[in-house]
């Protein structure tokens, strides 16, 4: 961690670098665990994704003046939002709690989903603030607060959501205590099909029905495979990422939560899927292809399937995003 | 696994491939789990190995002539020694029964030392028998006879030490069903200091000592760490290779077979040592490094520290072995 770059901006924060007065910006989603990384791997996707627009205002203070796409499930108090509490957090580390800063949050993708919903907003906050204050530190620095963001939200301040939605790619977190996280090559054309089945898994108690206790036998095949997966993404071995993204552990149990899953598996691996599975805790799932062709054909038959058990869902596809968070305007 | 080869060379296997009738050949010890990677990971050394001098006879049959460097503890009935068992396998599957082949056995290490003692010897056998007959398919195709020769000396065919004594370098076992194997890169320059302390921890018992059942959040951790290493051994990040090899699990249980296991952990580090583990089962112990000098003071500290105790002890430097066996002669 080089906290030096926030300790230099603490004597001089500079306002309006490059983002003016206000600005409107864009954070991915993304799939963490990536079936055999369970706590330790996430990506990050260009679509879907959350936007922020954030104004400075006159008075100190964070203030979240709206929030769209939520349903009206989100908190718009600035003590219970998983944005404005890291914002705060980030500002503070900065010593600017000086400043004050309106927040317009719009969700373009469901909570719940099991996509990295509030880490994608609350990187986007970060990434809103850190901008107009003409911040260029390392994105790394951001990790705490989008962490503590995460704290919120989930009950643990887990960083395989944040991370790629910060960095974009493929981000290991090889430590939390301490806090050691790499990014890791992909190959070039690995496209992602997404798709969330409207049916609630709440984060909370998805983790609570893993087991504490497992078999050394189980474990030593997850890390045969997590280190397979490693591999094949440094050597851009798609047929490797394939056959070593498979999870004894953690799927079978959470698996359960989440319609038809071994049928989703076998329409997504019988059209040509590489690989498939939970996207973090679910119910969302989703399938590397070679193509979007490919991608585009499993998003669509899985939604038919889901559709016959009356079962609605949302469905994305895209390539790795490979920049995090983005300007919009 | 490219099975092909193999199948090519039962129609028409042809003898003296470059070898004449007779050949001498070294093959290496082996670093077996590298801390965080148990039952998974591996690499090769270029000092100690052993050698096999393999002679074609007349006789139908494999016959064990001479063991040398084993103070009597090895069997010279062929049906009883790794090496003439996974040479025989090897030849059953060539279909050259019919082959007469004598060995002498060279023992250059000490057996039970947790360096690949029985994989060194039984891919030496294997390397020689193949280069006899002029076979030159990949060494991949070896690795099953040679795990043969693993399930006679530990009671389980374990690859973690016959796939990087066939291959050299660093080598992933993914999977064993279907058998996986991955050849990984590492950074040019690494050294590795290894001290065998001469006490007695049969591989057998050493495993019997592992906990069945472990905690979920302890094998996070683990995979985490091995995602770690592999991701530095691809990265040349000798930093990061050092800071993964961290394991929790097997090494707290194994490291009580060790005389003064800590402290020696504590002199390698405080001479520069970028990491210090268990090799294999033990009570061999190693230790990556920067530079041969490095190296070479670790082994002579540890190598005191352990005269010190009244214990004797080996001591080896060296490079990572990159090519697996080779021909002496």
């Amino acid at each position: 961690m080089k906290e030096n770059n926030i300790k230099e901006l603490k004597t001089s924060p500079p306002l309006g670098g490059g983002g003016g007065d206000s600005i409107h910006v864009f954070a991915p989603a993304t799939v963490a665990n990536v079936v055999c990384g369970f706590d330790v791997l996430g990506f990050a996707v260009n679509e879907p994704g959350d936007e922020v627009i954030m104004r400075v205002t006159n008075k100190p203070g964070i203030t979240i003046s709206k929030i769209t796409g939520d349903d009206g499930r989100l908190p718009l108090d600035p003590a219970k939002n998983t944005v404005s509490v890291s914002v705060k957090h980030y500002l503070e580390s900065v010593g600017r709690t000086d400043l004050g800063l309106d927040i317009e949050l719009h969700k373009k993708m469901p909570i719940g989903s099991g996509l990295g919903s509030s880490s994608a907003s609350t990187v986007a906050g970060l990434f809103a603030a850190k901008t107009l204050l003409g911040d260029n530190s390392d994105p790394i620095n951001q990790l705490p607060f989008a962490m503590k963001g995460e704290e919120l939200a989930c009950g643990h301040g887990h960083a395989d959501n944040v991370a790629p939605a910060l960095f974009g790619g493929f981000v290991l977190i090889r430590s939390y205590e301490p806090l050691d996280v790499i990014r890791l090559p992909y190959p070039p054309g690995l496209y992602c099909a997404i798709v969330f089945p409207d049916v609630d898994v709440p984060t909370r108690e998805a983790r609570q029905i893993i087991r504490n206790k497992i078999l050394m036998k189980d474990a030593v095949t997850q890390w045969g495979n997590i280190a397979g997966l490693v591999s094949g993404l440094f050597m851009q071995d798609i047929d490797l990422i394939g056959r070593s993204m498979q999870d004894i552990l953690v799927e079978p149990v959470r698996s359960m939560l989440i319609p038809d899953f071994y049928k989703m598996r076998e329409i997504a691996m019988n059209l040509g899927a590489v690989s498939f599975g939970i996207s973090g805790s679910g119910p969302s799932v989703f399938a590397f292809a070679r193509d979007e062709e490919t991608a585009k054909l499993i998003t669509q038959k899985l939604q038919q399937h889901l559709t016959g058990i009356q079962i609605g869902s949302n469905a994305y596809v895209s390539t790795i995003n490979d920049k995090g968070p983005k300007i919009l305007g």
